[in-house]
């Protein structure tokens, strides 16, 4: 297909270009002047706004309670949990000076917050009555990154991170694949994205965690994205803060924890598997503009009127309606700014649709084009988006499972990995193994696992007995 | 009146122990461990939640759009505004090391935003066709304080920050005004709390800005409370960043800008106006539970079935309804619990009640019970809810109203902010006067401008001719 705006690199010539024009054109962020940081304008928030309101409500109907810890957390306690500040030392960011002073105990801008959600519950949780606990926080955290780009990878990102508290180890586990289903819950009813789920590999476990789960997505030049990780901790937090409870049999006991966060890499992912020549392409749940109506010739009034009437009627449905009948600018502009943004919807109303009754209906993600009776208009068109959604989720999920194939050996993964999407393969699990298949396949990594226990496989590198099936791909 | 719940200090008796008392046993915060900074509880932090919605709506429909910016400032682009970087200096965490590494140019965790929205506003804004702009952010902010208290001033707190850029004076000075209005509204409509509101005198105008404008709450024990600010800044950061744009007539010209703030500081006044000797009151409208049902005797199996569909007949209803047959816990117990945590309206249902149809109502604020029929019960209570978010405003103001003196001379000045509230009085306005009077009254200031333009009296401090008559109070 022809790439209608000029104005952008097509998608199939320089991916990462592409994506970099519909961050800029699509208005949706800015280049801070701060290193590595970026400004979120108000149609890039707006997309996080969605997402944000739609999470919370399923969070909330979890049992989840949010709260706000400080941004900042002391050096001598972050260092307490082994594991994980070894893992997240190379990427902080320390506060040495407040209000003139040197600090004795510098502060770590909060990478995420483990440590202290660990010790609020330390204070909060002295019985298995005050159990189970799941709080979550909504806020920005900072990594310091050398390379970034825009909403995949930056020094500061926008989050949620639940922390959650148990008295077992299977309910803390569990809690932990049950966000997991929350966050494929959100990919498909409010991103129309279909998310690959499943654990890590030890490799690519947190810093500080027994496990790790991940749901991963499907760009459209065939990479892998992280999407959220939802981690069951064990009791190694609880340890190192201290946290103990009266059990059931009056012991003391340590308890488990969970964590779970997604990210405003969420927008990077909307933009990478439904984006195209035109531009942005955004699902009906989180666009901010759902309908366009676009007036033709917009100086006739009974076209003003007209548009103006549709505009009220969907308004009082609920639907987040734009109305443009400025006459300053061509419908062609429009057209072109509309499909930039990716709103959803377009509705196009002229002197002699009015003379016909009709309106013409433009649809985003499928070019598809429909001529509709305007009387009976605005009762249609909260049903259209919702199919429109779902016609978005079906089309990427074609496309994340024609991706898929079964592959056995280097040879064949390397092959499978060069042309993009996920490839399985059966390997031993252990990390040295790991990172030789990155080294060979150029970036190739373990997604998440497919299927533990694997019986009459070797491990492509070290010729052991493979115990586990990965999807491998190359990723973000 | 004597205090029905032991656990927490008079109000009247130690004012300051009494609010410390409520923060802590409704559960509204935590100290951390980092020195200055809280732990936003649940029930704390779902207040502000609700806070924020309430004016994030409000906001929206006076055109403001939502962004997000960085949390941190690189001290070169700090210090570009003199009196901005003079005035906050003394209060910035900065940040020195990143990735292991020292920083050529230190970071300040933004202790306010100006100097960031100015840089933005400086790429996106050309042409006098791009204006205006009126950006929010909703976020921390970080001051280093040396003595704290929850939700009144701490080393960080949550608010919303609205920078905004206009093409002529009038329309920026009118923004600032606007939005102290919107300020008012969410007094009255949302946290049930009168305001004084109007300009700063000169000692107490924000660093950087050319005019200031104030909420100020009354408290319980007579002190006044800042509750939010709109600052006028006419063209002091824009010409800092260096903004400009093409005019109507062609020529650049430099825009001016407004910004508005309020934050959690706002839980602290919802404390300090409605709270009394058993806790929390709280205004329905920012209650985390507007209405709680209490089953009495609720191992009765009638009563059980009567609450619970009570409780899902007014979650129907959209109120945030509590339901409470917990049979391990006594009446007695519970009542003061939801005291403690101010649910607005407490509903009991016991099986004498049941018989007659009917059930007890008891309303925080006032105190007072009712008994109503069960029938009818639903759909009165919207309406009661509405009645007591009035009823608390207006008990409110006349306290607020009861409070104003006008005086004459240092000497009934003192008397006056001794006993508490606000004291009118005519000066010269200027700063050095004004630290006199706080110096004599021991902490009295003026809090905002009543009148402009005073004849034939005198500064008490200086004798020269009076030019303003300001509202004096103590103030946290």
């Amino acid at each position: 297909m022809e790439s209608k705006n000029q104005a952008i690199t097509s998608r199939d010539v320089d991916f990462a270009q592409w994506y970099t024009d519909v961050c800029r054109k699509a208005e949706l962020m800015d280049y801070s002047p701060v290193k590595g940081f970026i400004n979120y304008l108000p149609y890039g928030y707006a997309i996080w706004e969605g997402i944000r309101d739609f999470a919370d409500r399923l969070f909330k109907e979890k049992g989840a309670e949010n709260v706000y810890l400080p941004s900042v957390i002391p050096m001598s306690m972050f260092a307490k949990e082994k594991d994980h500040v070894e893992g997240f030392a190379p990427e902080i960011l320390v506060a040495t000076v407040g209000g003139g002073n040197k600090l004795a105990d510098p502060l770590v801008i909060r990478p995420t917050s483990e440590i202290l959600f660990s010790d609020l519950y330390k204070r909060l949780v002295k019985s298995y009555r005050d159990l189970p606990k799941r709080f979550n926080q909504w806020c920005s955290v900072v990594r310091w990154e050398k390379t970034t780009r825009p909403f995949l990878r930056g020094s500061e990102f926008l989050w949620q991170e639940g922390h959650c508290l148990f008295e077992t180890e299977k309910e803390a586990n569990d809690n932990a694949l049950e966000m997991l289903g929350v966050y494929d819950r959100i990919g498909r009813e409010c991103l129309a994205i279909p998310f690959l789920k499943g654990k890590k590999s030890k490799h690519e476990t947190f810093a500080g965690a027994v496990a790790t789960y991940s749901i991963e997505a499907l760009m459209h030049d065939g990479k892998a994205l992280q999407a959220g990780t939802s981690h069951y901790l064990g009791q190694g937090f609880a340890k190192a803060a201290g946290i103990s409870f009266q059990g059931r049999g009056n012991a003391l006991e340590t308890p488990y924890q969970s964590s779970w966060g997604i990210s405003t890499r969420l927008i990077g992912a909307v933009i990478m598997v439904h984006g195209d020549d035109n531009g942005l392409v955004l699902p009906p749940m989180v666009a901010p503009v759902q309908t366009v109506i676009v007036g033709i010739r917009a100086n006739d009034e009974k076209v003003k009127a007209a548009c103006e009437g549709l505009y009220e009627e969907l308004r009082k449905l609920g639907i987040r309606a734009k109305l443009d009948i400025d006459p300053g600018k061509t419908p062609g502009w429009k057209f072109a700014e509309y499909e930039m943004k990716g709103v959803p919807l377009r509705i196009e109303i002229g002197p002699r649709d009015l003379e016909k009754g009709i309106a013409s209906l433009a649809i985003r993600f499928s070019g598809e084009k429909r001529n509709v009776e305007l009387a009976s208009l605005p009762s249609q068109i909260p049903a259209l988006l919702k199919e429109i959604q779902e016609g978005m989720y079906q089309a990427a999920k074609k496309r994340l499972e024609a991706s898929i194939v079964d592959v056995e050996g280097i040879e064949e993964l390397n092959k499978a990995l060069e042309k993009g999407g996920y490839a399985r393969m059966a390997y031993c699990g252990e990390e040295e193994c790991e990172l030789k298949i990155k080294e060979i396949t150029k970036g190739g990594t373990a997604r998440v696992i497919y299927k533990e226990g694997v019986e009459g496989k070797t491990c492509p590198v070290c010729g052991r007995p493979a115990t586990v099936v990965a999807y491998f791909a190359k990723a973000y």
